[in-house]
């Protein structure tokens, strides 16, 4: 089974070299714009209401994928769906940003965390009662500070 | 731009009806199965630590879209990327479940929201430092009851 899927716009942001981008969006308040091409447009009615949006992007400067990786916070290997790391079989990033504004197609969003460029596949609400959950443990994650 | 994107597993659940079928993994302590074909089993490695996942996979049931769409919460239509609207540009599809236990490539999980035999195309952990956001405004879904 194979699926092909079209890039629907493209995120602007002031990065361009993967070794300076921020990990997280939470680790980062830089403003970025994503152009949502003309087309699909019509869809962003409404959005305007909502504080936070959940991106789903290309990792488009990966390149091929080990199934165990060292992750950017830790020093020894771990299992790659275990981790955030961006090469991956399916190269589909996630991200949680602000929404500061609208003009027409263009959206204005802070705590960008992705590349110049990256094609955008879909915009989604980020919404409490269905992303946020409780009593969490996390793993590896959990011995490394997250914060540092 | 064109990507392609070939399934890495597939999700088990009790749901073969899209109408009885729960609308987001909050609403549902259904449990289901999801295999990860062999080939990629080696990266599943430490996730046993990890307590929440949030899977990627595809609508695999919804074809076409509109760019407005009255979503199953609301009784007007809104803009689509306002939406979680399964019928999508790119018909992908994001649920955060808990993980219950692992036997080698078949990780049990609760609060399916999928139909059986959906695509897997992503396993990233859910990890609150990333995925967690306060002061959320969910413009339309505010005015409805997403819990009833």
């Amino acid at each position: 089974m194979e699926i092909v899927i079209r890039p629907i716009g493209i995120i602007h942001s002031p990065f361009t070299d993967p070794h300076q981008t921020p990990i997280q969006p939470t680790r980062s308040d830089a403003v970025g714009l994503v152009e949502v091409y003309p087309e699909f447009a019509p869809g962003l009615q409404d959005i305007d209401g909502l504080s936070h949006l959940i991106l789903l992007y290309v990792f488009h400067r990966s390149s091929g994928y080990s199934l165990r990786v060292t992750p950017f916070l830790d020093d020894q290997p771990r299992g790659l769906f275990s981790t955030r790391y961006p090469s991956r079989p399916n190269p589909i990033g996630l991200s949680i940003v602000r929404l500061l504004s609208r003009r027409e197609n263009i959206l204005e969003i802070e705590g960008v965390d992705v590349l110049d460029g990256t094609p955008l596949l879909d915009i989604k609400p980020y919404v409490p009662d269905f992303d946020i959950r409780q009593d969490v443990q996390t793993g590896w994650y959990a011995t490394r500070s997250v914060r540092d």
